[in-house]
């Protein structure tokens, strides 16, 4: 399952079925769980010296597609997928179930929960931290210095279930509360509260995300979003949240 | 004309005289018009599921330049011309004559007319729906979720001659009217009349086009473009455009 | 050091101790300097007309990371170092030093001075003019085309110790002067007088760029940012920058 135009480290360590599709690269430090398939044309464990020795460790499942690039010293935990052409640095520490749309460049040194999802043409600044089920649209960029050039480092917090839509960017430092939803085209500069929603240049408060409804005839809000969009999440965190709906719907 | 490290399918269908580079692959379900030129470290073909079994059809004398990936399942006229790094995924109907510039992103499951020219680094998402010549300028998106995540999908509708400028986003279910301009950095989240300027976030109106001054010194409008831009556009259209115009100038 | 399945032209001119990676491609009108570094899945001269018959120079002690793609036509001083998968079309003229972060997309025509940074993916349309010490971050655009599509070309010039914060737009014929600052998401139609802040859409000044503090507690002025940030930076330079930090504490 190592197409023979692959070129693998023999230090390399890989799990079992795991499948290496041509023209590909595996560097020394790399450490791959069973089932995992990385497409052609992918470089993986770029060496660094800023790993510090770290190896890439890519857990159980993942699906890498073609033309990604994944340096030495990050980790994820199982079921990792990409689309095409992703750049993910060294001291990226993502959980399980992440998701990295094509042309995502993840500058490292960052830390990302449990089951995050980055649509297309992410760009996430070096000390940023993601929580859990947060999802990011295409050209959304999470910076860092607060005058560029400089050495301050100041990564943005994003909170779990938080949504930040198509070209907005945070500015260096700022905290998305929890469930909260940054509409397009905004430029956050301060934080923003949970569960509500933040839009415009600089973005202002707009609404509680539960004023937001779905345009599907249902008449029902479009925020928890957890509370209709199920697609690809597991069946017991989908009955969870599914409880949490019929209680709030009982309450009201 | 295939390279020697080329990977080509034995099922894929190529036409006379098509060249395949080096450290390309060409997939099963692909058929290739003649006189096409597919660069170096090319996908083309991808399998997917969401294919539904429809190959890929790229058109008589495509150039696809390094580094692009096609989907199985998508279809173009003739003389598709992309730049580098293109991505295009499956169902995207495209007719003839359409470019992508480099880093281009179309996520599929859309229509496109002939004569369309994307520039650098444009996403364009599900459901989109583009006329005839029109024109997408760099790090340009068209969005479709109203609420994301959610399942409610409201492709944007780009009408023929209609040109949005850098940076710019499409919001969910808008429509640009044919001959329209959209500014640059504007959020569009309402639908733009035929032959007027849009600008800004919220865009709004600015003017007719033909209000436009061209900068060249002539004293002309810069619109419709179609009237002075004639670049690469067969002569049979560009007489009937010079024609347009001359009736105008009559006119007035 | 140049991989077994590599591709280099026998009329590619390689100075000594040149590297060239798996999967690289190196065409007939290149010229590299000693000790340059080429990484893997790299297309090195890419053919075209508009280049005239000139070659593409890259000097001595290059760095270009995997998936790059340069034209013919193009030439570079010493150290140019590069991200992945940069794309840079014919007749980009740079001096020393210069960087490109990963998916930078160089347009072609254009004058680049000595110690230029281009963070990830940015956009330099042709006819730009960038002067030294520049800095460009994410997502920049650098536009040409003030009625677009049209033959018009008029390019940005950012002068001297420039910095373009993220997401920002130049538009077409815009003069950036010395030292000045453009903040995020700006969409900047004016020029900006030297050692100033400009910021919005469209940009307005906001402050002299000293009255900008530096966040790190020491309380003093982030910039000019060559009196605090010097990393990369030569020695003989830094010292000339601490002098002048030096002159102005005493005047003050």
């Amino acid at each position: 399952m190592i197409h023979s135009t692959a070129i693998v480290s023999p230090r390399a360590q890989l799990g079992r079925d795991v499948s290496v599709g041509p023209f590909t690269i595996i560097h020394d430090d790399v450490v791959i769980g069973d089932g995992s398939t990385i497409d052609s044309h992918c470089e993986i464990g770029y060496p660094t010296a800023l790993a510090e020795g770290a190896k890439l460790e890519i857990g159980a499942k993942a699906l890498i597609r073609s033309h990604s690039i994944f340096y030495a010293g990050s980790r994820f935990g199982e079921r990792l997928v990409t689309g095409h052409r992703v750049t993910v640095r060294e001291r990226t520490h993502a959980g399980a179930n992440f998701q990295i749309g094509t042309l995502g460049d993840i500058q490292g040194h960052c830390e990302i929960g449990d089951y995050v999802r980055f649509h297309s043409n992410v760009h996430i600044g070096q000390h940023s931290k993601i929580g859990n089920f947060v999802w990011i649209f295409p050209y959304v960029v999470l910076t860092n210095d607060p005058h560029p050039p400089s050495h301050v480092m100041m990564g943005a917090t994003v909170e779990d279930y938080a949504a930040i839509a198509t070209m907005s960017i945070i500015l260096p430092g700022v905290r998305l509360g929890q469930g909260c939803l940054i509409g397009a085209h905004s430029s956050v500069n301060r934080d923003v509260a949970p569960d509500t929603v933040a839009a415009g240049a600089p973005a202002k408060f707009v609404c509680n995300t539960n004023a937001v409804k779905l345009k599907d005839g249902s008449g029902r809000t479009a925020y928890p979003w957890r509370h209709h969009f199920h697609r690809g999440y597991p069946e017991a965190v989908v009955q969870q949240w599914l409880a949490e709906a019929a209680a709030l719907a009982n309450l009201s």
